[in-house]
């Protein structure tokens, strides 16, 4: 088949994002098997035009590239275990949730039966599976990739390879992730505050996006230099500057009665690296702080 | 005067953010009258065209407006102890940065003795003072700040009153801090990942200012609903999924030697509300965790 985007798929796992998944391919014409444990949440994919499959062999059979978006890589290991006949020669995308290390393992074993392996990040909700700026992360085989490109871009307009490391894309899923957790956590406890002062989220939330988008956002490609040259030198804000005025939010917190655990999580962070000399150093360095000896 | 522009000023306080206030005002033609502790960082502003004055009590009787930023408040109370003949029918705007609780007791003090007073926050570098889109926060009287809003519009494009209590302008300052802080110790645990993984900072950058610039950002005003509304009800991200999914960010710090506390504090706000029953929650719940009983 010359045209890689039309080539038969099978789907494996029918969660909310699997079903996305399956969903983009039936879209597509590509003639899509669909297995999943419990069976109804295969009904509206097959009224769509997808063929469910009876069991796991069956439905690694039925197609050349098969996509897997369980809830965890045991799951899908147990799943696939007795299949080797089948999945022998096979591709494989994976795009469970999961640790770098579980994903190099898996690649590991994949690669020991035979298998083309692909480890893969869904970076995206399942209601933008299929848009132009839905974002994916790969990594494996870069040949791999490249002779899927067309197809995987059926799934996310933005399907990036990032490396042969099998464990790449779930490292910056998990950084992306770490990103929006403290984003988040930052965000909340700043409503928190203000609603402490009688303020409501509403009033407070467009100066919010506005520094995420207009101050916080555009400084990072400096810090980025910073890391990667290793040099923190800065005539803006030490972090010197940034302790003491972390004070200030933790003498707010306890005088409003918000609670200071995350806040004094940050403050560790600059204190420790003031109390290792580095005051002067921009905040870029606290990816200093973060590794272990 | 009819033309609050040009109203004379003093500037009281000339570190780095003092002397580009300071500088502001004696671009724009003010008769600007500035002081600091040491005289030498008054050189270049009196070279174009501001007046030193040899003490504060004189550098408060030259103008009609005082503009302080200096260290703290303590310092400010410290300066001004003495001054209060001179201070009495003045208008006092202090951009210094402290606690709710400070400016709130100052703003109590400027009252007592016959001050008209706004209290301040900027949220911009020096660099940005002067500029349209450089964001301050103002509290306190509402007629002052209409009053004087041309004048302080010189300082900063974007200047905001948010309220008549005098500490809402070190809230908001405080949170947008605690915002920035969050997403960059956010950002540079992400960064000790995948450099732990062997990839760089630039590498990775570009995909985290995408995040957050259209991924976390948009997500804000929803959120802002849902925690004004106190109605946390999802069908897409629940805490139940977050507490599973930041589990693999903990193992994988784990694996890779990054440090965890700062992860650990963030899952602890998850899971202290999954604990009391709100799994089921989306992740804007968090502010609930903030709050202590």
């Amino acid at each position: 088949m010359s045209d890689t985007n039309q080539v038969p798929v099978t789907v494996l796992g029918l969660g909310m994002m699997g079903a996305a998944l399956a969903s983009a391919f039936v879209k597509n014409g590509n003639r899509t098997t669909v297995w999943n444990r419990s069976t109804e949440k295969a009904d509206a994919l097959v009224q769509q035009g997808a063929v469910l499959a009876p069991d796991v062999k069956d439905a690694i059979a039925a197609s050349p590239v098969v996509v897997a978006c369980v809830s965890t890589y045991d799951v899908l290991t147990e799943l696939l275990s007795g299949a080797e006949d089948e999945l022998r020669g096979k591709v494989v995308v994976n795009l469970t949730s999961g640790t770098p290390d579980e994903a190099r393992s898996f690649a590991a074993r994949a690669e020991e039966i035979g298998v083309r392996y692909l480890d893969g990040a869904v970076m995206a909700v399942p209601q933008l599976i299929g848009l132009e700026h839905a974002l994916v992360f790969y990594a494996g085989s870069r040949e791999l990739f490249a002779e899927h490109e067309e197809l995987l871009k059926l799934l996310a307009g933005n399907s990036v390879h990032l490396g042969t490391d099998a464990g790449v894309a779930m490292i910056y899923d998990l950084g992306l992730l770490s990103l929006l957790w403290s984003t988040l956590a930052g965000y909340t406890h700043a409503v928190a505050l203000v609603q402490a002062a009688g303020a409501s989220a509403e009033a407070f939330t467009p100066f919010a996006s506005t520094w995420l988008e207009h101050v916080i956002s555009p400084a990072l490609p400096q810090s980025a230099k910073e890391i990667d040259a290793g040099d923190f030198a800065t005539e803006v804000a030490s972090l010197d500057t940034n302790k003491a005025a972390i004070a200030h939010l933790v003498a707010t917190n306890r005088q409003l009665g918000v609670e200071n655990d995350f806040t004094a999580a940050i403050q560790a962070l600059i204190e420790r690296r003031v109390g290792q000399g580095f005051g002067a150093h921009s905040i870029a360095s606290l990816v200093e702080a973060f590794k272990k000896s």
